[in-house]
């Protein structure tokens, strides 16, 4: 039983914020901004993710009818209770669909893909399913790092799958390496510092990344995921037709091209987009196939690191 | 191919909190908590949820050795990024081994045993998965609303699973439905009410439900899924060997019995631990199966409502 995506979307909020206007806020020049990071421009949300996740939803369903099962692959919350599929749910209309949330960092979408999407439909436990990851981190952003902050960008993506008799995920692997959790963190939010707590530090809810380090550290474990995806079935990155990779920032992309873990047809979003955490992978596929860059019958790479760190890699037969 | 559950694993914190420690703070009497709720006594975190994670992994992990896969299925962060399963990951140990962590309220666990655990085993992806919830409810509650605070507490379980040639999912099915997301809803920590925004209220991180309306809006859907999991075997709950339900409170469990959704044998350890959140069923499995009152090639019935609402029900044979 193979796998196939009927439909992908993108949505971003209208409201663009250039280098010259986020100039001021990180105080350094819009071609600091621009050579630094790739991020020409990046969107700003002015209303919940659910609502760019449920334009892109409505895209990637197209004329399909509703799913039957609904993943929300995405960090960002919009409460704590109830989990965000549910609000997304809510915002498509849908009543009785099973929905829950992954949260893998910025690799929530691939780690669904390979953890729920491909075997519930190779299981035949579903027939329509649609993930939708819709990241709203320019609220967590932290002018005092401006390294951090000017990648930031929201926006949302999303793929239905359904059973065919080809195609769907032909190779997976992932790393999770907690002793990089403090390379690229939020630290607020949660147990550790409660949110109302006097005793939270200012700033908490503000997000930190040390990209050049992130990538000293992972990538040895990329290479070696892309290596035990690729290996097995006797391809290199040279055999990939398209390469989807986690929209970190343009550094990022660049070392993964140098690393030979990403090569030839790369999808890049980050001039448009910066980095839209979870949802940059999905915003990719969707590039890629409304573009014509990626075809049926195609093999797409997926590959990237997130805070964790987690990396992981998987091919994919369009 | 088969899944089996080969240890399962159940750590709460030391401190207990009894009805009568309680009264003061909800100012209601010992005999009001224990009587609305069926709770005589909850346990009180003093370490993040991950530290009792991990206590209860090690006990369902034995002797067996590391896990090829970790799932977090839990509610509770300790930041909000990285997530969860990372700084499990690291309590624990594990390096290199990949994680992530699904969020489904109340049923986490059983969404992530339906979504990942039974097809990744049965496709071949995963031969060793280890899934634990843990949570910290306790600095969720809010002492003006006595109803939900009293229900709750701290703890976590965990479960191992690997192929077997019989055993594992026999049949799921889940409802979300979000018409009734007001109805258990934790509303801040996310994008509506941003920490450390001014104009977010104050008690946005407390906890509130509304038990009864739960219940009356639930009530169908929960008949309806264990319907579907049981008709088209053939079975009723009366062919259940042991029920697991979702332990939300003593009146929502008397509630499903009278529903006729759970009967017979029915694991409850709503008296010695309240309601803790997703922990709540992988402990009841836990106890269910130390005690002996869950056997190998026994019927479980898994069966509850979280916040969302989500509803599920599904039959797994030991």
């Amino acid at each position: 039983m193979g796998v196939r995506i009927v439909g992908t979307g993108l949505s971003v909020p209208e409201t663009i914020q250039t280098a010259e206007e986020l100039s001021p806020l990180v105080r350094r020049s819009p071609e600091w901004i621009a050579s630094r990071t790739g991020v020409l421009e990046r969107r700003i949300a002015s209303e919940p993710s659910f609502v760019y996740g449920a334009r892109a939803a409505r895209q990637a369903l197209g004329d399909g009818g509703p799913p039957d099962l609904v993943i929300n692959a995405s960090l960002t919350p919009y409460q704590l209770i109830p989990d965000t599929s549910v609000f997304l749910m809510r915002e498509l209309g849908f009543e009785g669909i099973p929905s829950f949330s992954v949260h893998a960092t910025c690799l929530s979408f691939l780690v669904s893909l390979a953890h729920s999407v491909a075997p519930l439909i190779q299981t035949g436990a579903y027939r329509r399913i649609l993930v939708v990851s819709a990241e709203i981190s320019s609220i967590s952003r932290d002018f005092e790092h401006p390294e951090s902050a000017v990648l930031l960008g929201d926006g949302a993506g999303a793929a239905v799958f359904e059973p065919a008799e080809t195609g769907g995920l032909i190779g997976f692997s992932m790393r999770t390496i907690p002793s990089g959790a403090e390379l690229a963190e939020l630290p607020g939010s949660g147990t550790r510092f409660p949110p109302e707590d006097p005793e939270t530090p200012a700033g908490s809810t503000k997000f930190r990344m040390n990209g050049p380090r992130i990538y000293r550290m992972a990538t040895g474990h990329l290479r070696a995921v892309v290596d035990e995806v690729l290996g097995p079935l006797g391809l290199t990155p040279e055999d990939v037709d398209v390469c989807v990779p986690h929209q970190a920032s343009g550094p990022a992309i660049a070392a993964m091209r140098a690393a030979n873990v990403a090569k030839g047809n790369i999808i890049d979003l980050i001039p448009q987009y910066g980095n839209c955490i979870a949802a940059g992978i999905p915003m990719a596929l969707h590039e890629a196939i409304a573009s014509g860059r990626a075809k049926r019958g195609d093999k797409v790479l997926f590959v990237g690191t997130g805070a964790g760190l987690h990396t992981a890699a998987a091919l994919w037969e369009l």
